[in-house]
């Protein structure tokens, strides 16, 4: 444990990309996936060697605060940090970053995702801790997972020389940040071995980051300031809402890391990192049985049924497959989900269209 | 209507093989599959116009009565014969016969399914009518489908030369009855041209019929004699019950018609007949939207789906398929059955097994 070295979870999301499971009042990070503990409860509990729970923070919106404090009861309640409203991820950090400055003037944070599953949580705290000695020196560290195949659905890297090294681990400047590339794009990046997927996870300085919000969001800063002046008195909540209220939704990489200096990527190899991002992502964190099928929940009786994935919310519900391949069947008791394996990313279309019309279901 | 002709509906089969939607306590001829109407409501509205309500009679168990008597509350009460536990289809036949004799010693009986759909009704009074003309002369009559394709899961008749003819109907003697076959017999049956599928379908005299009876099955047909004489006595129920203890099940076509002289097939051919024996035959019985679906209850939102059938009992549940291909989804709130089109016939094998081991949910 580093005394000044503190983790930031951000644990505000509302996505529904697990719908119809994960729901916008019960998001990704909430749902008791693993083992019947939630992705949330995993990304705190991750972290035990390496930061006291004293020194784990988590930001979050009010409407999902009480759930998360039930689901880590020992976070003391002053670490929760509720946001009026999500403005992004750059306005989460610049919170995170006013309260860790008052805790310790040279507090050093890990900006870390709540709703991912990570398979080696030893790996990922030597990571960390390797990570957080790399930003001692000033400089602005990304984690970055090598690419297993072409995504199209994560940002991208791209890594230059060797600038640092700890143990195996050898830490490259970030020649630039890339959105979400198409097919060809992610091919190529996959084969020039340069680049890495971006992870979301972050670890520097605190006043080193605050001197990016001052350069880059010199207006959310000076909103960061005033909430710092307010912090304990009791016009504090009304003024982080006007400030709240006053910003653009914006993310930490655009808004801060594409135009920062002295950025690094730490490669973070060996996680069996996932971002439990569509149904069939469970694949890479359940074990399945004999036949390949991952079974949850339910009473399942499978005829020539392989590499399928069924959830059942209810128990004491009979679920029959017969001659089934590579399928995922969600049964949330509202709604059902049949959907092929490979198709599973198009769930958000659906979301977005029963938005519209059948909002009840979302 | 012809004053001597009777219909007799063979309604107390308890199969399962729509399940999870038929049950032993709500075999297929109850389901409401067709416009909200039932199979055995479907089979008795077809005959209109060529038997009176008064002309139809219905054996089932007593398990059942009540709710066909309530589907049909037009058939008088007295029409509806109970057996007091199933004994198979020649005991049915005989039951009905002796009842009809009562009523008009001349009677002419046709034996109906009440759990098969028939697409072209107008057609299938006139073939009705065809076959009780030839019956008349002392013929044992048997409908055949003109098989389609090669199934294995349907009885054959084999016809030889015609006999008669009515309009363009050409009826022929039957040269045998066959069992379900294997692959290659049914393929070599539907390519020789002179095999029909056994219906189940049977016209005749009453008086000709029981003299099989006492011929082939004199057991049974002492039996019925017994209960022909306490018919309207108060110990009918009792012989009845009696009697039925003591049978071995059998089927008419095992017990008589392989074995009976004078059988001819009158071929059905036009009616666009189904046995609705596996969830994949709605798709025969039912029309399909514009991807070739089949929706049936619930609200369903479908991204990429063709070919399929989807049946949800509760209105209000949300159904949402993406990807899906030839794919029968039933779910009745107890069990949900995902199944591979073309391994609907599989449904019996799970089933079985389920009997066993889940005997609430059969």
């Amino acid at each position: 444990m580093v005394e000044n070295y503190y983790a930031v979870i951000m644990a505000g999301g509302g996505g529904t990309r697990l719908w119809p499971l994960s729901r916008k009042a019960r998001p990704k990070q909430m749902l008791r996936l693993i083992d019947h503990r939630s992705l949330f409860q995993t990304s705190v509990e991750r972290l035990q060697g390496l930061f006291d729970l004293e020194h784990i923070l988590v930001v979050t919106v009010e409407e999902q605060a009480l759930e998360l404090q039930e689901q880590c009861p020992r976070i003391p309640r002053e670490n929760f940090l509720l946001e009026p409203m999500p403005r992004g991820t750059a306005s989460v950090v610049g919170l995170a970053a006013i309260a860790l400055r008052q805790r310790h003037p040279d507090a050093m944070m890990a900006v870390l995702t709540s709703d991912h599953y990570i398979g080696d949580e030893q790996r990922f705290r030597q990571l960390l801790n390797i990570a957080g000695m790399a930003a001692q020196e000033g400089r602005l560290v990304t984690l970055g997972i090598p690419p297993t195949y072409a995504a199209t659905g994560y940002g991208y890297i791209q890594s230059g020389e060797v600038t640092c090294q700890y143990d195996d681990v050898k830490i490259r400047r970030v020649v630039r940040f890339k959105e979400k590339p198409d097919e060809l794009q992610a091919q190529l990046m996959l084969a020039g071995g340069d680049h890495t997927w971006n992870s979301g996870m972050f670890i520097w300085q605190v006043k080193r980051i605050l001197q990016e919000f001052d350069r880059q969001m010199p207006g959310l800063m000076s909103g960061l300031e005033q909430i710092d002046k307010a912090w304990g008195t009791p016009q504090h909540e009304q003024v982080i809402t006007q400030v709240w209220q006053g910003l653009q939704p914006e993310t930490i990489d655009y808004g801060i890391m594409e135009n920062a200096s002295d950025v690094v990527v730490v490669p973070a190899d060996g996680l069996r990192w996932s971002d439990v991002g569509s149904w069939d992502s469970l694949f890479e964190v359940l074990p399945a049985d004999g036949q390949g099928n991952i079974i949850i929940g339910g009473h399942h009786f499978g005829l020539d049924t392989r590499e399928s994935l069924v959830y059942v919310a209810q128990e004491r519900r009979l679920i029959v497959t017969i001659g089934v391949r590579d399928l995922v069947v969600v049964d949330t008791g509202d709604v059902l989900l049949v959907c092929r394996k490979d198709e599973a990313q198009k769930v958000r279309h659906v979301v977005n269209v029963l938005k519209e019309t059948e909002e009840s279901y979302i």
